[in-house]
C-alpha cells in the first residue's frame, strides 16, 4: 500500500505545515506495516526499551527546527551492536523501514520519519570503550553526546577535534553520520581526517567492523568513508574511533569590528599569516546577525558597531609565544585598519561570552520568525555577495536576511527570516540561492547534509554520473531500501 | 584463453624471478587480445603517443623495485580527460585490459602489468590548471611531477601537503590514488583530508566530475574518496584539487640520537608536548639503518653512534618562537636524558643533508642485497617490537634487518636483506610479520596501498564482509573488470 506524505515543516518558535508545497510530494515506500506480532519480538529483544507512547514518540519525531513530518509509532533503545544487529536483521526480513537517531540536533530532516518508520534510538549506546593517551584515539560508542566526550578527553588532557553550536545534545554517531564541520575544521581537518574507525550494522544486521584506530591503513577502498555523510542509508554507526588532540596549553580569542567585507577578507588574510599554525577558528557574522543575538537574547555586543564582526580564536602549545602572535596580529589588523575594533579574551568565562555571541546566532534566528537556512560552500572571496544579492531581491519581503559562517572554510550560513512561512516566496529564493550556489560551483550544503530537505535540489550540483553511482551504491548496501528511506537520494 | 603469469620480483641491485613461488598463481583474466586493428584506433587517436617499442616498454613494465611480471605490448599517452574517455571507452566495448601508470615509483606492484594488460601513462598530463592563493586551492592534471607542484607553489608562497622520497618522479595522480602518506602526514593530514577534488574517468569512459575546490561538501556519498587508494581500479584519476598550505616562514630540523625505542617514545611524547603545533615531522630509524646508508651512500652519521636516531621538524610562521621552541625542547630532551646526541639545523642545505640521510634509507637497502619490504601500521608503544621479534627468528638467515618510519603516525618500514631471494624464507618471514601485524590489529599497508604483493594478506586484516562489500564496488564501477586487473581484490 502506498499513502502520501502530509509533509510538516517548521522552524523555531513559529509553525507551518507545509504540507505538499515545499517539496515535491513523496510517496511511501513498499515498506511492510508494523504488526503486534512485530512489537513483540522487539519486547522480548529490548525488554523496557521499546517505546510507543505517544507523547514520547511525537517529540522523537519532531527535530530541532520544529518539523514532525512523519508519525512514527515505535521507538527501539538498543545497547549493543548485537541487539541493533537483530533489530535490523529483522526488520530488513519483514521490509520494515527505520530511522536511526542520535541527539536529533540535525538541520535538514535527517533523522526524523517522513512516514511510519520505526525510530532506532543510539541515546542508551553511550558508553567510552577505550582511551589512549599516547595516541589520543578515542574509542566509544554512537550515542555519546559530544559535549561529554569533550569533558571526558579534557580530563585526560586532549579535546575533540569537532566543535560545534549543538554539543550539548548532539551524539558522536550522527555527527559522524552528517561528517558534521564546526567552528574547529579549518584547525584539525574534517571528521574524514580524524575519525579513524567505524563499526555500522548492515541493513541486513551484518556488522561491518572497520573500528581500526591506526591513523594509517591503505588496505584498498575506505568504506568507512561511505558511513561519514552517508545519513543513516548505508548502515547504522554503532562505534568510532577518532584521533584527538592534545588540549592546547593556551587559547585565545578576539572579537574584532571591520568596516567592510573586503576589511574580513584581509584580516582572515593576515590572520593566516601571522597567527599561521594557531589559528584554531576564524568565524565571522553580519551586522543583522548582532541585532539578532542583542534583540532576542539580550547577549551584549562585545564591541561597538559594525558593519562585520569576526571571531579568531588561536589555541596553542606555548602561551607567551601565543599572546604576542595574537598581539602582533591585532596591532598590525588596526594599523592597516582592517580592523577598527576589537576585543581579546583568554579568561574562559570570557571567552565562551564571546562563542556565545556566533554560537547562539540559530537561536536568535528562531525567535525571530519562520527562518529558511541555507548551508552553502562558495569561493571564499566571493563569499558574502550571496547575502548581498538575496537582500537586493527580498528585503521587501522578509523580516531579516543575515549572513555568517565559518570563513576559512568558505562556509556561508545564510539565513532568512519571515513572519509566517510562505511557499512562493521559499521557491524563488532556493531559485536565487541554489541558482547562485550551482553558477559558482558551490555546494548547496556544506556541513549540515543533504536529509529530506536537500534532496530535490542536489542535481543542481551533482552530475546524473555521481547521483547514479551513489544510487548502486546505495542499492548495493541496502536492497531493500530499508535504511532511512526519503532521505540523500530522491526517489 | 587463458595463460599463467609469469611473475617475475626483484630488488634493488639483485633480481630474481619468483615466478609461481611468492604468490598464487594468478591466472589472466577473459579479456580480449590486442590486434592490429586495435593499435590503428589508438594511433588515429593519439597520433605519435602510441608507442610500441620494445625498449620503452620493458621499462614501463618494471617497476622501481625491478619486478617486471607481464608483457605489456602498446603503451598510450594521452593529454586530455577526452583522451582517456575514449581510450577506456574502446577497451571496455573490446573487453581489453589496461594498467594506469604515473611515475611508477610504487613499491607494491600496483602500477606494472601482469600480463598484456595496455599501459596508460599519464606522463603528458602535467599542466597546472589553477592555483587560488587566497584559498591555497591547486587544481592540476593527474601526470603532474610533486616536485614540480613543490616548486611551483613555492614560487606562489605555497606547499604542498604531501612530501615523500620519490618526488622527484612520482605523479600527484598516482600519489592520490595510492594515497601515499609521507613525512608531514603527522602535520597536514591524510589525502583524505587535502585533495578536494578529484576527476576519474569510469571504465566506460565516462567522465566522473568530482573536481570541486570547495573545502566542505557534504551532499551525499563522498565518491571521490573511492579513488582516493584505488590504485586505479575502479577509475584513472586525470585531475585533482589539493587545498594547499601557505609556506611556513622557518623550518628547524633536528637529529637526535636516543638510546633505546623507549626513550624514542619519551623524546616523541616530549616533542608534542614542546613543540605542539610546529611539527611537522617525527621520523626514527635504527642503528642498522645508519650503518646501511653509512656503508653504500657514503652518508655521514650526523651525530655519534646511538641505537636509535629521531629527525624532528618543526615548522612555523614565527622562526623566534619556532626556534625558542625547539631549544627549549631539546634542552628537557637533554636533561631527562631521553636525547644523548644532537644537532640542529635552519640552513636549507644542513637541513637537507639531515632529511636525506632519511630519506634515502630504501636506496641503501636496495644496494644491500635482496629486500622484503614491509609497511605496516601498529599501535606506536610497540612499533619496534615487531623488529626485535624479526631479528630473533631471522638474524641468522639474513643480512640485515632495519627497522624505520613514521613513528608519529605508528607507521613503521621493516625491511629484510638476504643475499637472494628465497621463497620458503619469504613465506615464513611473512608469516611472521602479518601474523604479529593481525593479532595487534594493524594494518598490513600503512602507506604503499596493496597493489598485487599484498592482495593475498589483505583477508588477514579485512573481513570478509568488507572484501565483499569491495568486491561489489568494484562490480558497480568496473563491470568487466577491465581497470588494473590483478589488483588489491584477490580472485
Amino acid at each position: 500500500m502506498e499513502v502520501e506524505s502530509s509533509h510538516g515543516i517548521g522552524g523555531g518558535m513559529v509553525r507551518a505545515d507545509l504540507s505538499k508545497m515545499t517539496h515535491p510530494v513523496v510517496k511511501r515506500g513498499p515498506f511492510s506495516l508494523l504488526e503486534p506480532r512485530d512489537i513483540e519480538v522487539f519486547q522480548a529483544l529490548l525488554p523496557e526499551r521499546v517505546i510507543t507512547d505517544p507523547d514520547v514518540l511525537r517529540a522523537s519525531c519532531t527535530d530541532w527546527l520544529g518539523n514532525c513530518p512523519g508519525n512514527s509509532v515505535l521507538m527501539l533503545r538498543p545497547r549493543t551492536t548485537k541487539e541493533v544487529s537483530e533489530i535490523l536483521r529483522y526488520c530488513n526480513e519483514r521490509q520494515l523501514a527505520l530511522t536511526p537517531q542520535g541527539g536529533n540536533t540535525g538541520l535538514v530532516g535527517g533523522s526524523v520519519p517522513l512516514f511510519d518508520e520505526i525510530i532506532v534510538s543510539t541515546s542508551l549506546m553511550d558508553e567510552v570503550v577505550s582511551f589512549n593517551p599516547l595516541s589520543g584515539v578515542l574509542v566509544c560508542q554512537a550515542g555519546c553526546v559530544l559535549e561529554r566526550l569533550h569533558n571526558y578527553l579534557s580530563e585526560h588532557g586532549h579535546i575533540m577535534p569537532l566543535d560545534l553550536g549543538a554539543k550539548g545534545s548532539c551524539q558522536i554517531g550522527g555527527n559522524v553520520s552528517t561528517n558534521a564541520g564546526g567552528v574547529r575544521l579549518i584547525r584539525y581537518g574534517s571528521l574524514r581526517h580524524t575519525v579513524l574507525g567505524v563499526e555500522a550494522v548492515l541493513a541486513d544486521g551484518t556488522v561491518l567492523d572497520l573500528l581500526t584506530t591506526l591513523r594509517k591503513d591503505n588496505t584498498g577502498y575506505d568504506l568507512k568513508q561511505l558511513f561519514l555523510g552517508g545519513e543513516g542509508t548505508l548502515g547504522l554507526v554503532t562505534a568510532v574511533a577518532l584521533a584527538c588532540p592534545r588540549m592546547p596549553s593556551s587559547q585565545n580569542v578576539a572579537f574584532l569590528g571591520c568596516q567592510s567585507f573586503d576589511a574580513v577578507l584581509k584580516t582572515f588574510e593576515l590572520a593566516r599569516h601571522r597567527l599561521g599554525e594557531t589559528l584554531s577558528a576564524f568565524e565571522f557574522l553580519d551586522e543583522v546577525c548582532m541585532w539578532l543575538v542583542n534583540t532576542h537574547l539580550a547577549l551584549a555586543n562585545p564591541v561597538t558597531e559594525h558593519p562585520f564582526y569576526v571571531l579568531v580564536e588561536t589555541a596553542g602549545s606555548c602561551g607567551r609565544h601565543d599572546d604576542e602572535k595574537m598581539q602582533d596580529f591585532l596591532q598590525e589588523a588596526m594599523e592597516t585598519a582592517h580592523v577598527s575594533a576589537g576585543t581579546l579574551a583568554t579568561d574562559p568565562s570570557k571567552v565562551q561570552a564571546l562563542w556565545s555571541v556566533r554560537e547562539r546566532i540559530t537561536e536568535a534566528l528562531s525567535r525571530d520568525g519562520f527562518t529558511y537556512k541555507y548551508d552553502v560552500s562558495l569561493p571564499t572571496e566571493d563569499i558574502y555577495n550571496l547575502v548581498v544579492e538575496t537582500r537586493r531581491v527580498f528585503q521587501g519581503e522578509s523580516k531579516h536576511i543575515v549572513g555568517y559562517g565559518h570563513l576559512g572554510d568558505g562556509n556561508l550560513h545564510l539565513n532568512v527570516t519571515v513572519p509566517a512561512h510562505d511557499a512562493d516566496f521559499k521557491k524563488r529564493l532556493e531559485e536565487l540561492v541554489y541558482g547562485w550556489t550551482a553558477r559558482c560551483r558551490g555546494s548547496v550544503s556544506a556541513e549540515h547534509g543533504v536529509g529530506t530537505f536537500k534532496r530535490h535540489v542536489l542535481a543542481s550540483t551533482k552530475s546524473p554520473v555521481a547521483l547514479g553511482i551513489m544510487r548502486g551504491i546505495k542499492q548495493l548496501l541496502d536492497p531493500k531500501g530499508i535504511l532511512n528511506p526519503y532521505k540523500i537520494l530522491a526517489d
